[in-house]
């Protein structure tokens, strides 16, 4: 299996005409989460052709306006598209008072689908959503106002038990589950068959981890270990490193510094400053610590495996 | 005098991918007046290099989210910016509730500037605005809600005086204010002087009528008649005739119907359905009524001049 990131946005608070505001889309085959929901996102799922019908799940990492202004717009075309099932929203809690009052102004009566609101801790790392294919996991950031990361692991699948293996031993299916799981198999005659020739081993289980906004901050470096992909804000170049400090914000140097000491294996930086013509001084900087660094734009797309 | 109006976003209240919400811009020499902020409205005004900054004046026709969603990006990036002006803002008196509960929420203290919300009547055709150049009248549209139009009228100027008869004639100060205002000049043997000859004609003024959303409503035609430019919705086609009854809007036809009643120089269309592909099926219809006419896209400039 493998995950797709698309970025929709990857400007900080201060959009241009080519950067919008943070959003994104994971996309684990068959579901599409939504990561933050800046000004403008329902357009850029359009031009880059994701249905937003399709998006049931909606992670916003903080309530700063910069990654919550596309979601009245992006719900309210869901009212006109005749959207019927849930949509879940994983926030800080106060975001459903903002977006409740939002809706009852524009809104003579209930919307035609539920809005089920998951607040979020802020405290230590939580498993937020679980199915047969993804964990989602939150974790705190260190910025202004109560802040999470998100961190997407493959569930970890079996390895499959080969066919012409199972016939050649004549192996019963009361063992088959135990083989799965590691065992080895004994013969009638006490000839043990290693695991290793019975299973095709299963695919690397793949990791993708979102980190926006934050200031440098080692102790999200144990939930990201080894990450396939990260992104991580990198709003500033180190000649802004004390204003990074003082808005809670951080240096592509300092995102690579996360980056390295995780051993992740790619990093993706966004969230950049307007002050910047381009993202080339941030991810120079960024490459002289974890070279495997590069600057996202606006309608990128990740493919996000397990492999080296 | 030319007023120029930018079209920053044209489609009804599904956005696409090229076709934003409602937003126009008419820049009258030294003014900027945002007419409408549907979302992605300040992405647009950087696409179209108009400085946020130079916007002092905002009229927003009604409170449907399509036509208000841009706002709180808006003022939270003059906020970013270090704007210290007042921000005058038209519309229903409702709508400074709306923003100001999204405001508290997102800031601890109170802007750096001040919003000055002027509340909208939606009785009868109101002056809401007049400076030396240029006068803005607010009139009531036929919508689901309340809904205004607003029509931009260039302040009528005197005629010049011309020097070389005030010589000529020896014609004293007391007496100019009278012959600019149209009267003759009369020797002190008695001769009469026509106007005609003293003076050289202002141009004629220039005048734009914004008309969006609305039902087809012949009460309008008054307030716009000889209009040398009309921006009118044209949400449909004629084969959805009964549903833009249904919704309170209109189709091109009878967008063109009231541009050719009210005897206006040319007609420009938007606000269109994103059921259609192309908006070519509802310009053909208009151009049967009426053939001066055009249907916008984002990024469109037209120059409005009194000229013929």
């Amino acid at each position: 299996m493998s995950f797709d990131l698309t970025i929709l946005g990857s400007n900080s608070a201060l959009p241009t005409s080519n950067r919008y505001p943070t959003a994104q889309v994971l996309t684990v085959p068959g579901r599409f989460f939504l990561i933050d929901c800046g000004e403008g996102t329902q357009m850029q799922l359009r031009k880059n052709r994701i249905s937003l019908l399709k998006i049931d799940h909606i992670l916003i990492s903080h309530t700063h306006g910069d990654h919550i202004f596309g979601l009245i717009g992006l719900i309210s075309s869901m009212v006109l598209l005749g959207r019927k099932k849930d949509l879940h929203i994983f926030s800080h809690s106060e975001l459903q008072k903002f977006i409740q009052f939002q809706l009852d102004f524009l809104y003579q009566q209930e919307a035609p689908f539920r809005l089920v609101f998951h607040p979020l801790s802020f405290k230590s790392p939580q498993i937020i959503y679980q199915d047969k294919k993804v964990s989602i996991t939150s974790f705190p950031l260190k910025h202004r106002i109560a802040t999470c990361g998100f961190i997407f692991q493959e569930i970890v699948k079996l390895p499959k038990l080969k066919k012409e293996k199972l016939e050649e031993y004549k192996i019963p299916i009361r063992d088959r589950q135990k083989i799965k799981e590691g065992s080895d198999f004994v013969l009638s005659d006490g000839k043990i068959i290693p695991n290793s020739e019975l299973v095709i081993p299963a695919n690397k289980p793949c990791s993708y981890a979102f980190c926006s906004d934050t200031a440098y901050h080692e102790e999200i470096i144990d939930t990201i270990r080894g990450t396939d992909l990260l992104y991580h804000e990198a709003t500033f170049a180190e000649e802004h490193k004390i204003l990074a400090g003082e808005t809670f914000h951080s240096t592509g140097k300092q995102a690579a510094t996360i980056a390295q000491k995780a051993g992740v294996k790619k990093l993706i930086l966004g969230h950049f400053s307007a002050r910047y013509k381009t993202s080339s001084i941030i991810l120079e900087e960024a490459r002289e610590i974890f070279p495997e660094t590069y600057a996202v734009e606006d309608g990128n797309v990740y493919k996000i495996t397990g492999e080296e």
